[in-house]
C-alpha cells in the first residue's frame, strides 16, 4: 500500500478558458493512474494546490507532519519542481520520518498538454517508492537521486546529480 | 547505461490510414524517452517488430542472445503483453544472464492512440531495471514480477501475482 | 436546426485493448461537438455502427430514408470514407431530398487516436452544410464536392475533383 | 486559393517548461493543416504573434493593410478571440476590402494542449471562407457571424448573435 500525498506544481495545473491563465482545479492523478493501468493500492490525499515557489515553511510543516503521520511506509508526493528539494530538505530533517521511503516527483509541461512528461514520471516515481531502502528521493527525468544529491538547473530544466 | 531491445508489441502498433488496419514502422521510444525528459543513458536496439502472438522460439532465441551479448547488466526489453512470460520464461533460463537485471515491458494501447499506458510503463520499466537486483522481470501496472510469479489475465488484460 | 446521423466508420473506431483489435462502441459525436465549443442546434441520431465496408443496400436504403424523413432541411452524415460515395449517390437519387442540404463528412484516422482528422472534419462539415445550397455533397480534406464530382483515391486516401 | 495571415492569440500559445509561463513561438497551423488532410491550398503569413488584449491600432491598420493587399479573394485571419470583434469592425471599415470573403477565427484553448478547440474553428473557418459571400465574418462555436452581429460573451466564452 503506498500513500501518494498531492500539493499542486506544474504537475496539476490547467489552462483556464475564461481568463487564458494556468490555475489548478483538482489533481489528475486518479485519472493518470487510470491511464497507467496502475494496480498498485494507493490512497490518495490533497495537502494542497499550489505552485512551489509559494509554498511557505508552514506548507512544508504540513507535508513533514502529514508524511510522519501516514501508516504507510511508501510515499509518494507530487510537488512543483522549483522548490522540490527544499520540501526534500524538509523531510530528510525530520527524525520521525526514519523509516520510510518518500518520492518526491513533479512534472515540467501540465499533465493537461499534450507534450507532459507527467505519466513517465509517475510511472518513475511509483515504481523507485516500491524498491528503493528508507530515504528522501526525489524521481525526475527517470532517475531517483537522494534528497541532498541533487540540484534543478534551472537553465535547462533537468535535474542533475551534485 | 542501460541497453533497450525493441521487440514490437502493442507499445509501437500505429493505424494505417490507407489500409485502415493496425501496423508497424519505426519505434517511438526515443520520442517517448524525449516527452519524458529522460535523462538515463540508454541505447536502443530493434531486434523484431512484431506481435507478440506471432514470434517464434527462434524469435525468442535472438532476444535471448541479444541480452545475453549486451554489455550492459541493466536491459529493458519492450514486447507484446500476450507472450511476454514466455519470453520471461526463456530468459530466465539462460544460464549466461545470471548477473544481469532484465525487465520486459510493454502496452495494453498503442502510445500512438491517446489513451496509452505505454508512457507510463516505460517510466515504471525504467525505474524498475535501475534498482531491482539481477533477475527477470516483467514490469505492468505499475508494478515488478519475477519472471515465475505472474500471468496476463486475459479476461481482464491485467497482470497479476500467481 | 442540424440533423446528425451517425453510421460509424473510422471516425469512430475504438481500440479494444483486450482483443487488440479496432471495434465501435458509442458515437464520439457528442464529446467532439463538446470539444469545438459547438453552439450549433443539433439532434444526433446514431442510425448504425459499421465500417462502410461492410454497408449493404438495405443500410443506405436506411439512412435514405432517414434523411427524407428528417424535419431539418441540413443534414450531417458521418461516415466511412471507402463507400461515403455510394451513400450520396444513393441520397441524390431520392427526388424526396430535394430540398435539403446534405453533407457527409468521416475520417481517415479514428478520432480516438491522437492523430486524427475528425475534428477538423466535423468543423468543417458542420460549417458547409450551414451555407450550401440543396444538394448532397461530401466534406473531406477541407473541401465540399457535389456529390457526382468526387471519388476517393485509394492509393493516397485523398478525396479529388472528378 | 486562400490566404491565411497569422495573428497569434491563444490558438498559438505554448506552455514554456522553463518559466512555467505561456508565451508564443511559432504557428501551429501547417501542423494543423496536415493533421486535418487539407487540400484546399493555402499560402500562410504570419503577420505578428501576439495577445490580442495587445493589440495596438496600429497592429490593426497592418491586417487590414495586409488583407487589401491580398490578390487572394478568400482571407483567414488567426486572431486572438478577447479583441477579434474590433479587428472585425476595422477590416469592415476599409472600402478597400469591398469584393473579399474575410474570415477570422480564433481558440479558447492553446492548440497545443489536450483539449484544444482549434482544429475544430480551424475546419470550420476554412469552409466558411470558400462559401460566403464577400463580407468579414467570425467563426467560431461552429457558427459565422457578420461582423457587426456578434460579441463574445466574457462569463461564458462564447460568442453570441447581437
Amino acid at each position: 500500500m503506498i500513500r501518494i500525498f498531492v500539493t499542486g506544481g506544474t504537475f496539476d495545473k490547467e489552462y483556464n478558458e475564461l481568463t487564458g491563465t494556468l490555475s489548478f482545479k483538482d489533481t489528475h492523478l486518479p485519472e493518470m493512474l487510470r491511464l497507467g493501468r496502475c494496480r498498485v493500492e494507493v490512497t490518495i490525499r490533497t495537502l494542497m494546490m499550489i505552485d512551489s515557489l509559494d509554498m511557505t515553511e508552514a506548507d512544508r510543516a504540513i507535508i513533514v507532519a502529514q508524511c510522519r503521520q501516514a501508516s504507510e511506509s511508501q510515499v509518494l508526493v507530487t510537488h512543483g519542481t522549483d522548490t522540490m528539494v527544499d520540501t526534500a530538505r524538509a523531510l530528510a530533517g525530520d527524525a520521525g520520518l526514519g523509516g520510510k521511503t518518500i518520492v518526491l516527483t513533479g512534472a515540467m509541461v501540465p499533465y493537461a498538454f499534450g507534450s507532459s512528461d507527467g505519466l513517465f514520471n509517475l510511472g518513475s516515481a511509483l515504481s523507485f517508492v516500491q524498491v528503493l531502502p528508507p530515504g528522501v528521493y526525489l524521481a525526475m527525468n527517470g532517475r531517483a537521486f537522494t534528497w541532498n544529491e541533487v540540484a534543478k538547473n534551472r537553465e535547462t530544466g533537468v535535474f542533475e546529480g551534485q
